[in-house]
């Protein structure tokens, strides 16, 4: 294939990283290579030493590994030459960030820092910086921060200045050794290009940036602590670089280590999620993509920044230039269903999702008056609260477990609809519904429940790998048309990304049933989620202090 | 064993009748004999007919055989000859009733009848009733009836009127051909010696019958409707016989039959839960016996008929005379542990609930941060609600099956205390807990819990046949001080009545958390079960829209 062109998507996973090769006047997948990742989600110990619960690294060795393993491999197996290659871009999970020295090399890969877990990389679900995350929003509620509010109302332990905070609690050597607090994700950029850029996704979606008043105010910092007053100028970047803009040229060390050549263009670092927008051929307000897998992540564009309660965030140009891109999700989907078959089915072979959903798909609506919230991992949106818990309500003697985990698909898809709903509520509509990911593309059951609960047509990305394909798209961008790629983004939307033929059509009798069922779950919602009962709090709270006595 | 003197106590139930052997100065249980009823529940079809959903029947010539299988075996293994047997009484299943023609002959048994389901023993558990139970209970409470605080406020469905109303509602024919209408133990006792008693028990916790008033006034019943205004006295017996009296001698045939000698005095009949309570030593106010199995039946002496909203019935002298028996239930427990099995633990063994419990055992309480409600087959007491349903609430992903089963255990624990708070709020003091019954014996966790939970300690009936003793105790009273037994039931609760040593004590600790869990479980409770959120019978709506659409 000399005649043709291509792009280079890397994503960085939470278990793996992964080559994708992509044709760039069509969209064409020609190859694609993954990693595991050798040191994989670092939980337990580290050095052999105990991490405390909720804690989650990783090595950022992995990252250089994954771009030595898959980017040879995948060019030798398409047959692809590195001048076919016109660019190349990445995206990574976030908020997942580390501390570097001034050159960028990573504390935890110097021998005096090695065994400080503060030293290594904080991956998006280490989970151990609530208390940090607490101060943070009684702070800024006390204060009337605007910028809580592009953050649905909260900010989550999981993202950059709570693990910032974290780490200089617990570990001010290390905050003070850090030359550079940054996203992974700008990080493998730099080492990429060798120059340090920050890209306006993590920025914003993370960071508390936004492109009309840039980063949370010193004054705010320095409430938090004093010392942290000047981080954001003395170890972070003001400058943010918007998605597409061509972070640099590769490196010659680069080019060795990737085969490709130096000099190529790489765009800005971008986030996972956001990445598969433009991928699904999504480049306009009203279609809504879920990205389905252990978790679900809500995109949407909007034409304002409105405050929507319970939301992410929304960020200017967080995920397409041009649009504010929304973001919303549900802390619990694929994990739920996996919960329900370890637990349940132990000895069930690997299909067993599969048989699960062809015995569940003989069940009308509501026939097994089962009813369930889908708060097994807590509520991320709308109601923003991780110490909710999962219910059933409805059981009978003549219950079956199909019943069950048909019930379990529902009240995911009902969480779904309250999304839905909460944004039409405050002015971002939601006509039509765009899906991927692993959930998206073997569940059929669970896609047409989901299309007869919310009542909208479900499309599908073509691509199986669509943050890999996005990232591929914004190194096109990165290249831009001289270089063999294209000037915009929404070039790259119209030639690269879209959808399968395959549409799931809401069923209209199904979806009159739901929509009573979704009357209840949502008072049921309401009532244990909006503080009438506030239980399921208080069960945890007894459970926490009988597991430590 | 020449010298020594027996009573016979013949249970009849569910699936099987027994005999049990006692000796009668004692309580020693010499030999027991168990009948699996050869027609068993029929419930699916009859004469090769489908039956109705809710019909359960029964073949009353099942008991005929028990008697003639269980009685002469358990006397030859024993070695004690008729000579030394001195009473024999018999306990039921309740309300468990038939036609007869004049004679005493089932219709069932007559060749014009035998295909009309209507003609056959109605099971307690017949629930096709629940159309008439509904109107009694709506035009009861229309003209204000009094009788209905008796019954916690409720009439069943389960119950005679009910039963009988449904007979004449869809087969006209049986109940003008019935001669008479009676319960099944009534027929048993009529069988044995030839002549027909009504028993108080079923009389007063069945029948609508009190020792003050006598049945429910005709004029209620011609509000029913007008064909059946004098039933009472057409069909049944306004003379109702107190617990203990002799009912009769032996007929020479069922002497045959038993190998029994003719004219052994035989009580009047009883019913299984009631004629447990003398067995277990209870002899006065403020110990509750719990009848633990499938169900639980919760049984008390008071000393004043009292109003309790919820509870199954008041009856003076429906236990012991001289006292108001109280009664009330749960109609979900051992059938609740046994749906989780069947669903979740399809492959177990035998052990599994021991193996369960085991693992359970290890678990705290509130260390799970589960809640349930107890609803899985409706509620009896206290909110009389067969359309309320089971409900789990405060599962993660960490949630294991070890730990819902223990949260089964605990809410059938609260469903328990909740009937117990009920009496001692209503002026009917709960001071002491007695168990019998299959789960009490063989489930040491789950007693352990309703101890902590109750916060009182319980005690074992020491009978494994609690109601076969109970009947034999009331056999001996039928047969007298100067026949061998005794004068008052009193005397034969001192002798042969009684308790294990095992005692389970409450732990004060396990008490404190529970409490704080109970108010949650009331909560709820209140929240489902009173009308603030009827969601558990709108979905039984459109699950029973679905099932038939």
């Amino acid at each position: 294939m000399p005649d043709r062109k291509f792009v280079l998507g890397v994503d960085f996973g939470t278990e793996s990283g992964r080559a994708l090769l992509v044709d760039v006047d069509t969209g064409e997948e020609v190859g694609t290579e993954v990693y595991p990742y050798a040191d994989g989600v670092i939980d337990r110990s580290l050095n052999g030493r105990p991490l405390p619960p909720d804690w989650a690294l990783q090595n950022p060795e992995d990252y250089l590994r994954t771009l030595n393993r898959t980017v040879p491999a995948v060019l030798a197996a398409s047959g692809v030459s590195a001048e076919q290659v016109v660019g190349v871009g990445i995206d990574f999970t976030a908020c997942t960030m580390l501390p570097t020295d001034a050159a960028g090399t990573p504390l935890c890969a110097k021998p005096d820092w090695k065994d400080n877990p503060h030293a290594w990389v904080k991956l998006w679900k280490h989970h151990a910086a609530q208390p940090e995350a607490d101060k943070i929003n009684e702070i800024a509620r006390n204060r009337g921060e605007a910028w809580l509010q592009r953050y649905g109302g909260k900010y989550s332990s999981e993202w950059f200045f709570s693990k910032v905070w974290q780490i200089f609690d617990e570990a001010p050597e290390v905050y003070y050794a850090a030359d550079r607090l940054l996203e992974a994700a700008d990080w493998i950029v730099w080492q990429m290009t060798g120059k340090e850029t920050r890209n306006l996704c993590t920025a914003g979606y993370k960071a508390i940036w936004d492109k009309q008043s840039g980063f949370v105010s010193s004054e705010f910092l320095r409430v938090l602590d004093s010392a942290l007053e000047r981080v954001v100028d003395q170890k972070m970047m003001r400058n943010v670089s918007p998605l597409g803009e061509c972070a640099g040229g590769l490196t010659r060390e680069m080019a060795a280590l990737t085969r490709l050549r130096p000099g190529l263009p790489v765009a800005v670092a971008n986030v996972d999620a956001h990445a598969s927008v433009p991928a699904a051929g999504i480049a306009e307000p009203g279609k809504l993509l879920m990205i389905m897998g252990t978790s679900i992540c809500h995109m949407l564009l909007g034409t304002a920044s409105q405050p929507v309660p319970g939301m992410c965030g929304v960020v200017e140009d967080g995920i397409l230039p041009g649009f504010f891109g929304y973001e919303a999700g549900q802390s619990g989907a694929g994990d739920i269903l996996a919960w329900f078959v370890r637990t349940f089915c132990p000895e069930a072979g690997a299909a067993v999702h599969e048989e699960l959903e062809a015995r569940a798909a003989r069940l009308k609506p509501g026939e097994s008056g089962l009813l369930a919230l889908d708060w097994w991992n807590g509520n991320r949106s709308v109601l923003v609260d991780t110490h909710l818990s999962g219910l059933l309500l409805g059981a009978t003697l003549e219950t079956t477990p199909v019943e069950i985990y048909r019930a379990l698909i529902e009240s995911i898809a009902f969480g779904t609809r309250t999304i839905i709903e909460n944004f039409d509520h405050y002015g971002i509509p939601v006509n039509e519904l765009y899906a991927c990911g692993g959930m998206a593309e073997k569940n059929t059951l669970l896609m047409q429940i989901f299309a007869d609960v919310t009542g909208r047509p479900i499309k599908l990305a073509r691509s199986s790998q669509s943050s890999a394909l996005g990232a591929a798209m914004f190194g096109a961008v990165a290249a831009g048309n001289k270089g063999g790629g294209y000037d915009a983004i929404y070039d790259a939307i119209a030639r690269m990304g879209g959808t399968r033929e395959l549409v799931y059509t809401p069923n209209q009798a199904s979806h009159q049933v739901y929509t009573t069922l979704f009357k209840e779950y949502t008072d049921l919602h309401d009532y244990f989620g909006r503080e009438a009962n506030e239980v399921m709090k208080r069960l945890r709270a007894v459970k926490a202090a009988q597991r430590v006595g």
